[in-house]
């Protein structure tokens, strides 16, 4: 099961995932003057921060609506970055949150674990109803592959429906976890959690606690820390005995190289360091919990 | 605004929705073994069904999932898809189902409504919150470009989240819906009805009456019908005064050859009979309504 492969990374690397959201306006611009094409320029950016975070990032997370603007050629880098990731045995989430049902998430399926896209995870929308989940199953079963769907998110606009009041359960979220972690018991990894997770943003305290013993066999893929407001003792609520989540960040990471002088030159030794100050500091606030 | 060019063409051509989602298992032996790719294949499947259904399709809805099956190569045959519609000054509703927020929904915006993959309509998923619409805002508001929401799907699993209970109003959907035809007040046609519409599954027939009434401006993609159970007398009630909605077929029409001996060697003549009889079939229902 490939939650037991995420699960091993987290003990080993911390929680940090690295989310590669990239922005052509992020790249230095001597990256881009040197290569040939913005294309290439985005592959090099990405790759060298792969390559300065690979021990401390627990996964990656690609964010294809930021390739998919660019087109053909933007998913050509999609692509490249995908397998970059691969080549170095590192764990992907391929951010994809599509959402569809029966012979369209098959298609689906197939493009985000299979070919060109092929991914370890991929992000679902479960709006159109858990029946959209099943085609991924065979994936997940046999194929060390898994899935995180969207529970509960962390913007503003999550109130809309996910936060709506049910008369059976408490919020629309509640029921959507916990439909989910029903289907992901088809799939638990020796770790005690299952290869079908959930996005659940890091605001909103006692709604953390109730969460996290509510989903008691859900790995978390948690949104929302830094830019979005989210501190580390927020995090830590949402992990359990020191693992149970991984924890996003992108902009964050990404455009670490910017709070420091210069930085521009060394953007990706700025992203590890930021990558290790946020490995730490949730680690901190797991001691204090524990 | 878009929207009164696909009230229009409603009015000209009938409520077919003519669906390319064009399974390489659909198309005929024939036509990939004269074809050098499958790529090369599908587009002449694509071309020869839009020719043959231009005068009685009141839009075309390209489900860009069965060509991410097919990675790059696929994409770009979605691209050469989506031109050759464009080209001919019919109306192209992208069913890409996207659903995000903030900087991410501006990529999908940016990557659905310029450049490579440029359709007049997207669809899209509402679960993350309606702030997740806003950056198409700008693009409805000033390039012709419209949205449909997902309101109530036809599939079974739509009961899981979609026809939850709430405490204030009757369902999820009907709080999904109130809220998308609230935003969809920025963009009214001069039709009567706005440039960001729904989806709505033609199931469950005094839903139907309640749904159109509810929603009186928002204009309807309708699936649902044929393969999947719903009659023309079911797409009738989302409709209003003739017009409010089209109604999409994709293996109806795709697959129609099938039911017809030696249709293989006319696959597009067959698609255009069968576009021509769900077109009538609708009609012929509105009459007896009107």
């Amino acid at each position: 099961m490939i939650i037991d492969k995420l699960f091993e990374s987290v003990e080993k690397n911390g929680h940090v995932c690295v989310g590669l959201d990239t922005d052509v306006e992020y790249i230095p611009k001597w990256v881009i003057n040197k290569n040939t094409s913005i294309e290439d320029a985005i592959f090099e950016y990405n790759k060298n921060i792969i390559d300065a975070t690979l021990d401390v990032a627990s996964c990656y997370k690609v964010q294809i609506a930021y390739y998919e603007a660019l087109g053909i050629s933007g998913l050509m880098v999609y692509k490249k970055t995908l397998e970059y990731i691969r080549s170095k045995k590192a764990i992907v989430i391929a951010d994809i949150k599509r959402g569809d049902i029966a012979k369209t998430a098959e298609m689906y399926a197939r493009a985000h674990f299979e070919g060109d896209f092929e991914s370890d995870f991929v992000t679902l929308n479960p709006y159109m109803g858990l029946d959209g989940v099943e085609p991924y199953l065979p994936y997940v079963k046999n194929k060390e592959k898994g899935l995180f769907l969207l529970v509960r998110t962390s913007n503003k606009g999550a109130e809309d429906i996910q936060y709506v009041d049910t008369k059976e359960k408490e919020k629309v979220y509640n029921v959507v976890g916990e439909k989910i972690q029903q289907i992901g018991e088809q799939c638990m990894g020796s770790c005690g959690y299952s290869s079908i997770g959930g996005v659940v943003g890091c605001t909103h305290v006692e709604e953390g606690i109730k969460l996290r013993a509510d989903l008691n066999k859900m790995f978390f893929l948690i949104p929302g820390y830094g830019a979005q407001g989210g501190k580390a003792e927020d995090v830590a609520l949402y992990l359990h005995q020191g693992n149970g989540g991984v924890v996003n960040s992108s902009r964050g990471i990404l455009l670490a190289y910017k709070k420091v002088e210069d930085g521009e030159k060394n953007y990706a030794e700025c992203a590890r360091k930021e990558a290790v100050r946020m490995r730490d500091d949730i680690l901190s606030k797991l001691k204090i919990n524990s």
